[in-house]
């Protein structure tokens, strides 16, 4: 036995070796893919052409001679490709905002209130990728060790003399600052924040911030399945969608071009809705999504008692967000019932209808009318890079 | 321009040089990876170590210097230790079932009829892992020249002729072969299907075939976004469920023991179910989602007209099945009619409870629920292989 667990050692020592060759040649690799994203730019070219994609797995599982299985391959060598692509997309993007930078010439101090997943990932994102604003940290929970990135205070009274304060907290959180701390910010303050329904906010802090404050209603539509300052990154808003719902007076226009900087300088891609769509929109694409989750994994559980099912991968993948704490949703489906519950009744409409299944006709409709969207979701999505 | 464009071509030789090093580099992990399988099956360890994965990633992360962010190198690596793993696994199964094969000294003769992704699979995964069954293919819509791997026939009578038929068809074909075919097997023959709902097939294969001929019903719980020979293969059903429905008499359990022998060797998961608590079950965990999934992207089709969402990554994976031809769903929904209108009765009271929020409480004993669920399937699946 132990003769057998010796054998192991070399092997795993072995294994070690060739993973820190394969990582030094994907590391050469991404280097020649930034070189190709520049030449890519000048051109005009997008940076993902998929027939050059095709064509390199083709070859590679041709050239493949085992023992993997070409699936695995194809796999493996799908998701180096896909990494690199963001990495030659995101390259870019800070590259083109470069000039931000020099065109600021006065730093600016930046509060983040919260730092769990959300705000220690803008804290940290801005300290890499925008190091002419200051950061500032401030939670209450957290220990002045667990980060050495960024300066924490320990006193809400220094976070509120930043030139923008970001509230990276849950809804319920943030309306209670504002209702508690709104009155005591200074006038040319920017605040702004972070949470996942806009309306009530926008509302609250329309009657709680003093003259002279401006308010910038935000939404990264970025996150993790784990919370927690722990799992926050730096990358964590590349490429991804930034909503900012923006007042119409010409300071909180000023306020909001300015916000969309920070934003464009993290590798977000900011897009302006107004409160109220934003709450609409997030209920049909967010909030529903994850309803139909649970209920699906409670239907499974209620059915099945303590037995797991015989299962392909759809059920496995429209069940993963029931996995969500209920503490994260509870702020959001208060803060939105109403546009929920519409959305609700035009789904329970269409599920109706496949109860009254009668001829098949009517659900052939919605199965092409399903199919034509999510073909169209999907070619935007791989054209998006 | 064009000189811009001339500097592309050395750029995406270096990379193709890189892939190539890569992929061999790959290869040769997976033979150390199989080595350590084979000392961990006689040590009865389990294939997959999670803290010894853990430990990898975290080595390459630290290890990185750049350019690609760590998260993407984590990416890249996990779906690299994914693969030498079902590697991994798949070798021992493969391994564990050798004996068969010394054990069959008689050559069976299987004739696939309809070779599509599910026909073809089955029919290049025989060629490949059990040559000890010689293989027919038979399917009027394909050319001979589309295979060569194993022999096709243009003559249904051929076909008849084998040991073993699998009918790999839709199931109102699999419906019509057995009303207009059953009566001309002969004796001896086992009859056994891959469709998608089963007690509607067993019922139909009782009253049609002849004393004599056994009839096995199967559904591989296996497939792909995308159908037809052209995207067939051999590795299809490795690791995953093959539900088998078994009539009750003694020759009836001889043939499914056969039909089992069969599914292992093709690397698949065997797993008996009476046809009526398959349905039941299918309904819950494929045609349910199935539905949701379209009616989500119906919804979202309806809401936004001609408008695309910012949606996060739960919209994207919970529209993705909606993509899926209602030529392969209509046999579905008619044959389990009765189960999916249960179910979504069930369901449909669970989204009722959400448009009647309250005080929350309710919604909060789903999400508990759901997310209990939910862990298990999942640590369930971690420990699989």
């Amino acid at each position: 036995m132990s003769k057998l667990v010796a054998k192991l050692r070399p092997l795993r020592t072995k294994i070690d070796r060739l993973d820190r060759e394969i990582l030094k040649l994907i590391s050469e690799r991404a280097d020649v893919v930034a070189q190709v994203g520049t030449v890519k730019r000048r051109l005009g070219l997008p940076i993902r052409i998929a027939s050059r994609e095709r064509k390199i797995l083709r070859t590679l599982t041709d050239l493949n001679t085992g023992p993997l299985p070409s699936s695995s391959i194809a796999a493996i060598f799908h998701s180096l490709i896909e990494e690199c692509r963001r990495f030659e997309a995101s390259s870019c993007e800070i590259r083109d905002n470069s000039h931000f930078a020099q065109s600021q010439n006065q730093v600016k101090t930046v509060a983040v209130i919260g730092i769990g997943l959300m705000g220690g990932s803008l804290a940290r994102a801005l300290c890499k990728y925008a190091p002419e604003y200051r950061v500032i940290g401030f939670d209450p929970k957290l220990s002045r060790r667990a980060t050495t990135e960024f300066k924490l205070t320990n006193t809400i009274q220094e976070a509120l003399q930043a030139d923008v304060v970001a509230l990276a907290m849950p809804v319920s959180a943030i309306l209670a600052f504002l209702r508690k701390e709104g009155a005591h910010l200074r006038p040319g303050t920017i605040v702004f924040d972070l949470g996942s329904t806009k309306k009530l906010i926008a509302e609250t802090a329309k009657r709680t911030l003093p003259r002279g404050v401006c308010f910038v209603g935000g939404h990264p539509v970025a996150g993790k399945a784990v919370g927690g300052f722990a799992n926050s990154e730096a990358d964590l808003f590349q490429g991804r969608p930034f909503v900012l719902s923006v007042g119409s007076s010409p300071p909180e226009r000023r306020a909001a071009r300015e916000i969309e900087r920070l934003i464009l300088r993290i590798g977000g891609r900011p897009h302006r809705m107004n409160a109220a769509d934003h709450d609409r929109m997030l209920a049909l694409t967010s909030h529903l999504p994850q309803l139909l989750a649970t209920a699906l994994a409670a239907t499974a559980s209620r059915t099945l008692g303590r037995r797991l099912p015989i299962h392909g991968s759809a059920f496995f993948e429209m069940t993963r967000v029931a996995e969500s704490d209920f503490v994260v949703w509870k702020d959001i489906l208060e803060t939105n019932k109403l546009y929920i519950a519409n959305i609700l009744v035009s789904y329970q409409n269409i599920l109706q209808s496949f109860i009254n299944y009668g001829d098949g006709r009517a659900t052939q409709a919605l199965f092409d009318e399903g199919c034509r969207f999510r073909k169209k979701l999907r070619l935007k999505k791989e054209s998006s890079c």
